[in-house]
């Protein structure tokens, strides 16, 4: 028995060391990340997903790599070079800071991009499936910045827009249109940068797995003047809705070659912005037919069962004139996305079944709230769009 | 006598301490600096033109606001925050950066903008004349980026293209087509970030002072592949003239409704893009009829006498036959440019004037070899275009 026993505490000991060694030991086949700037050599990914950062800072006394709410230690070489890696990150894009003696600011080996409330470094670890939004010779749409003035908001505000490759060529063709909106601490710049919605499109396209479509990314925070000047404790009235459809589809209608009618035009959006376009959509049926929602329903931050007869003034309440109205409903979610986003869209698709109203479902495998996860769903929900 | 010195002393003393308080007394009226990050109060500029930045960094030895080649030291207060101000800055725009405990990084506070080889923070400092690049409520042109794959350096590359306001109304007109090139350690997001350059045209043709043109803003620095790969010690061959003439102006006439000829092509760039383009006006007269040359002239950095018959294989030697060629010569400089410019521009132009070729030549008032020079140099030289 106790011969038994030692070994299999032998067996169990040389198990653990070994998973502990596999977690623990850092392979050392580290290149520079993807989104850095040109010729810079750090920060870097390996095959692990972890991330090794490196600063010049003589003189501190500490330097750590924030990344993924976590904040690893950095050491310091004989020429005052930091170094130092995280634990594996999920396959995708993330923000991340560096921190220097409590200054928390960007490394200065990336590029920047607009999340977490501020325009900070990002990295990509490489994703098995990275070729659906990789930057290939396939003809390629532009991405035009669009400046415009604002009456509902008194300021200047900006929206991007891509048009599909063949868009200049064609000059008689009019296209479909998918309004597509980032979530909440980011704005118009997240998905034609790090939402690589551009290349997914291009890629798309090409492979003749999408209809040619116009999208237009405008920055969801719009807020009435009178509450930017009054008092500062009052909570400003959002009038992105108003924005985008009265000011927003008329110029893009004018401006570009769309086809203006509800069955050409989609809305979708993420976290934040799937909460606000589905509210939207239903507000506005005769001007949309299809809607994406990536990580966000109407009902967020609630798991609570839903009252189609009361949410959102019994919008639902008619499942059969939806299914009529509506050609595309689709959701999607992150399979590691934490709570209140599971239970809160499980929820809301627990409606959906009550009323029997149709809608599409997906989930991106082993991806968080992050843009993998959304990227994923505009590819998918893309190929559904418009056919 | 003696109390006559006294009398000069006390004078002396008394101008003496006024010219001083006026120099080193901060006046307290500092603001956000426009190009700040949403709702970020700092970096701040004072109507001297005095930097404020601040941070946070609590645990920090020593914290520096770096900016036109000058370290100042910041200080820090009881909460962690460091602040600190700059000597009062030139009008315009200007690159800086932070530096903790001997890191050299980006401000927190500022959106990022590419040159000096890297994206870093950038600061404004109120112009008199900033109304001609202002955002204003006229009509915008939109700017688009455009992404291609070069067979000449095996590559992708990226221009932006400004398109006038009318250009998506009214869509049988075809336009005139500006070449714009940026400096060295920059790209092609310079003119059309910092550069201003969509405002700058936006402002000029809603004021009916400039002919609405496209302009295209690609990336001067264009290699042949196996000079990427092989030794790296060896000069890399530039084949940016080859990409623009072979690859960009076709894509360019292809994807926009240009007017397909000389007199309606123009080409302009800033210190090296002066340089650069000037040698790619003088070997395709066939291509352009219009050039500006920003900071910078083709003899840079010799300050030598020119002689008309060998320099640039003796293109400027019949000045009757370029006069009758050449619709626009146009040459732009800053007052206060450091060496070489001033002398280098200067031998050019002498050699210009004893050949007898007609030229306009500009001086920005008060600036030197920063932006706010080449957007007075753009507004002055698109006002002259294709008229």
């Amino acid at each position: 028995m106790k011969q038994v026993l030692t070994i299999i505490t032998m067996i169990s000991c040389i198990y653990t060391q070994s998973v502990l060694s596999q977690e623990t030991k850092i392979v050392e086949d580290f290149k520079p990340s993807s989104v850095n700037q040109p010729e810079r050599k750090f920060p870097q990914v390996n095959s692990q997903g972890r991330v090794r950062a490196s600063i010049s800072a003589p003189n501190a006394n500490k330097v750590q790599l924030d990344i993924g709410g976590v904040k690893y230690d950095m050491i310091k070489d004989a020429n005052g070079i930091w170094s130092g890696e995280s634990n594996p990150q999920d396959e995708g894009f993330h923000y991340y800071q560096l921190n220097i003696d409590g200054a928390s600011v960007p490394d200065p080996g990336t590029l920047y991009f607009y999340g977490a409330g501020r325009l900070g470094s990002g990295i990509e670890i490489p994703s098995k499936d990275q070729d659906f939004f990789a930057l290939k010779d396939v003809p390629h749409g532009l991405v035009s910045e669009n400046i415009y003035f604002s009456k509902l908001t008194n300021s200047f505000r900006r929206c991007f827009i891509y048009t599909p490759p063949d868009y200049n060529e064609n000059i008689k063709t009019h296209y479909p249109v998918l309004y597509l909106q980032h979530g909440s601490f980011e704005d118009e710049t997240g998905w034609p940068s790090q939402g690589k919605a551009n290349l997914i499109l291009d890629n798309l396209i090409a492979a003749k797995e999408a209809t040619p479509m116009i999208i237009v990314m405008d920055n969801g925070y719009a807020y009435k003047p009178q509450n930017n000047q009054g008092n500062k404790k009052e909570q400003p009235a959002s009038v992105f809705e108003e924005v985008l459809i009265a000011e927003v589809i008329p110029m893009i209608d004018a401006k570009f070659r769309t086809i203006t009618n509800r069955e050409h035009r989609a809305i979708a959006g993420l976290s934040m912005g799937a909460n606000q376009t589905m509210r939207i959509m239903m507000n506005h049926l005769e001007t949309f037919s299809q809607y994406g929602g990536f990580s966000g329903t109407s009902n967020y931050p609630s798991t609570d069962v839903i009252d189609a007869s009361v949410f959102l003034d019994g919008k639902y309440k008619d499942g059969d004139a939806l299914n009529k109205k509506i050609k595309l409903f689709w959701l999607g979610l992150g399979t590691k996305e934490p709570s209140p986003f599971p239970k809160s869209i499980g929820a809301f698709r627990a409606m959906l079944d009550q009323q029997k109203i149709k809608y599409v479902y997906y989930e991106s495998p082993e991806t968080a709230h992050e843009w993998l996860t959304w990227r994923r769903c505009l590819y998918q929900f893309a190929s559904k769009l418009f056919r």
